[in-house]
């Protein structure tokens, strides 16, 4: 069957694993039953156990369903601790349903499916070895890929049924009190772990930091976790964020970000009370910096800034500039370090932040969004997920949650190296290009035709060159020619859901 | 049938509602399967609507359960506004489930009774005209009363499923998030309604002062909210909470404060980080004062201060006497308005508070609870819900879940008016003896005996004159004589739910 982005979807698949193709961006009315947890009752104070080992014994089952959470990015010491244990005590068939995996739990995710202790993975993305493994059809099932508000989604209508949640924090009280913002591994928001605290059946707590009852503000609770593990070290603070923020250099990026600022600041949303949700990437920081610079210059004030927080967007609530960020994610040290300091720093777990199916999400009063791209089609649709040689090596993130800004703006260099960004065809979707209002390149802009209004609104300023998509895909292709055809096979290795739960596109194996 | 404190249980009504004795105070590990709301998904940013007719009209059905909270107390609109609709609106049938029913909504509760719009109601408590009408059979279906924590438990667990949820709120913005500190009507925590936003399938608040996107911080959260009304006016600031502390000048109230203050000091359990709850009586308050003093002079602080809070605990918190306060509710201004002032004073939910049958709630936690009585017998079971003339007239409230404190204290005269206290069999058992500690009356205290520890530790404490309870009870019999039994007929006008949801005790029709 083909979906609404012309999408072929293999038929076996789907009515084996009872999917729905991806029909539309509109979210509509639907009624869901949400699901709930089994809780063992307790009233023990003192929650601390030494052996993990123990606990796992005691709560892990073949065939269950395990996650943790990305927060602590590349500095994660906990992930690796709880997998390597599970491998050794010999368990099989497990569903690894992170909230994301980084790229230092990927050798032992590649061990534990070659071992058999992982056969099925639910992730926002993978990069480097394991996005080449499973691209190269190293894992039997497929690989679903989900935005993290569909992430909550799945979680709150049992889609992910998580038997046992493994979460390291850096500070944690005996009774399960915790937060990101205290102790030496600190990431600030605990956003999508507040899932798992909140809907799986075994949530075991690991700390290095364990401090005097009770432990404020709680972001986990106490009612929510049944152990709280004591290890050596929890994380590395060097690699959880980058250190000092990088402004950068690049002539290309800053242009790009003067382009994307010129994007906002004439756009009809730029008025007093917007709201904005920007990346991490270098021309990300980069809008921020010019963002700023004009507010100051307008008097103009932002409700709020939305998502992944950097320092740049704290320093814009220290100044007055924004009055709440709501912060479901950290992504350095100076903007976790903001969380503990300034209470209009609202952490929001991550279906408040952009579940579809609940009764509002943050992304849903979002005015701008900038995000980025591996690929951008003539059809505006948009590739986080695979590169140009068709391998895994990206994630869904925020991406398709908050494209649902009133205008979403899309920055991308023209090509990367010998590869075109704006391409006919993008090799996966992952955001449909009906989400998606503006691209910014280095060598102009493009608007979704069904933005006429944005046409006409940017059509008068100085400076911004606005092209036909297709005229930016052909200076593309002139820069870099015709790519071959990429070759697959007709394994599946993947699978991207739409943040309904709808099959927005697959991915299949290379052909090497 | 007979439960274990020698109750007779209706068989028919226990039979029929398929209800369980009270068998004992331990709650033990078993597993419990909660549930979770249906969500009418919507996107919309502006949850804003005038006509609370026409949101009562879409969403309630006849027989369906509805719920409020009492955090606003006497200073309650919200109420009888919505009450006096749907009565109007001829709905049948309706289960009433708030999280308690104040003086303030009596008539409304009565008018709704007599025209058959309640036909069921559990509440904390209630007192006055409602308690007497119910008393006296004016319900046809028996009241089911339950402790702030067994209440948060029935939600959880689905005995309590409630379809609309009306939560008068001081301030929220047009999406829904909502606070209980800001706005003319501030009342602090809105831990008890957290449960209702949680689990209620639809959730209505109510509120005259809507504040620009986003309100932070957001107790409810707009994920939970369906529609925001606004009124002219949601509750009375002079008559949510007493204004200024009254510090009582009762000699009797005072020496049983001093003797309370005595009891506690020379505990086990009075030491560096140890933890307390008090009420908001004279005596509680005046507790409060002495126990400064003495942490003062003794060079201790309180790791924690829970459950209804008052000004002179958040004196403590703001002297640095008392490290963090578990905020469930709070019982005058001061409290109130200190919670936005206090990122130490954490709000915590009903379940978080209390609810037995999760992994861990703060009570568990708890060193010492001060709580009053209206009858404590010789078994030490307590009494806080009818008066001597059998007529209910009270609230279970947190009594049944902060005994779970490891030295739960009784305070009470010996004698109230013409009345014993101190008596042979309470009228109604509604917190077990079995975690009834001490009982101090301004003529001596009385241990439980299966505290030998606390004899031996009071027995040297000058001026802590110890008593058997049944000899208090005797001084109590010698003052104002031997009672004539009171006269009930056969009619269960109320059940008494221990915090597990076993029945302890019933409440029989008065016969006039």
């Amino acid at each position: 069957m083909e979906n609404k982005v012309k999408r072929e979807l293999p038929d076996d698949l789907m009515s084996k694993m009872n999917l729905k193709p991806f029909e539309s961006t509109d979210i509509g009315h639907p009624e869901v039953q949400r699901v709930a947890p089994k809780v063992r009752v307790t009233s023990d104070e003192n929650k601390v156990v030494d052996s993990l080992e123990d606990v796992i014994k005691k709560n892990l089952r073949d065939g269950m369903t395990i996650s943790f959470h990305h927060h602590f990015r590349n500095g994660d010491y906990a992930f690796n601790k709880v997998m390597d244990l599970i491998i050794k005590m010999g368990y099989k068939d497990l569903t690894l349903a992170p909230s994301s995996l980084t790229g230092v739990m990927n050798d032992k995710v590649i061990e534990a499916i070659k071992k058999g202790v992982i056969t099925h993975i639910t992730s926002s993305g993978m990069r480097g070895s394991l996005g080449d493994f499973v691209s190269h059809g190293g894992l039997k099932n497929p690989v679903i890929f989900r935005s993290h508000g569909n992430r909550a989604r799945s979680i709150e209508e049992g889609e992910i049924k998580i038997d046992v949640a493994f979460l390291g924090v850096p500070v944690s009280d005996p009774a399960g009190n915790a937060n990101g913002q205290d102790g030496d591994a600190i990431f600030g928001s605990l956003g999508y772990a507040l899932m798992d605290a909140q809907y799986a059946n075994k949530v075991v707590l690991l700390t290095d930091n364990i401090v005097d009852y009770p432990n404020t503000p709680a972001s986990i609770k106490q009612d929510q976790v049944d152990y709280v593990v004591k290890v050596d070290k929890i994380g590395d603070p060097d690699k959880i964020g980058s250190g000092a923020t990088r402004f950068t250099k690049d002539p290309k990026e800053l242009k790009i970000a003067q382009m994307v600022n010129q994007v906002i600041v004439n756009s009809p949303y730029y008025k007093q009370g917007f709201s904005f949700q920007t990346g991490s990437g270098g021309a990300a920081l980069a809008v921020t910096r010019y963002l700023r610079q004009s507010m100051i210059d307008d008097g103009i004030t932002a409700s709020f800034a939305l998502g992944g927080i950097t320092k740049p967007t704290t320093d814009l609530l220290d100044e007055g500039l924004v009055k709440k960020i709501m912060d479901v994610q950290d992504f350095d040290k100076g903007a976790a370090a903001s969380m503990a300091k300034n209470k209009d720093q609202q952490e929001i777990d991550a279906s408040w932040y952009a579940d579809p199916h609940n009764k509002g999400a943050v992304v849903n009063n979002l005015d701008v969004s900038i995000l980025s791209a591996l690929q951008i089609d003539t059809n505006f649709n948009v590739n986080v997920m695979t590169g140009s040689d068709g391998i895994i090596r990206g994630a869904i993130g925020g991406h398709q949650d908050a494209a649902n800004a009133k205008m979403t703006i899309i920055t991308a260099p023209l090509v990367r190296g010998r590869n075109a960004t704006i391409v006919p065809n993008v090799e996966t979707v992952v955001t449909p290009g009906d989400l998606i209002d503006v691209v910014v390149t280095e060598r102009g802009i493009a608007i979704n035709p069904k933005r006429q209004d944005l046409i006409k609104a940017f059509s008068k300023v100085p400076g911004l060159k606005i092209l036909d998509i297709k005229d930016l895909q052909k200076l593309a292709q002139e820069q870099v020619g015709t790519p071959k055809p990429l070759e697959y096979t007709d394994k599946t290795v993947a699978l991207i859901e739409y943040r309904d739960g709808t099959i927005i596109d697959t991915i299949k194996q290379v052909k090497d």
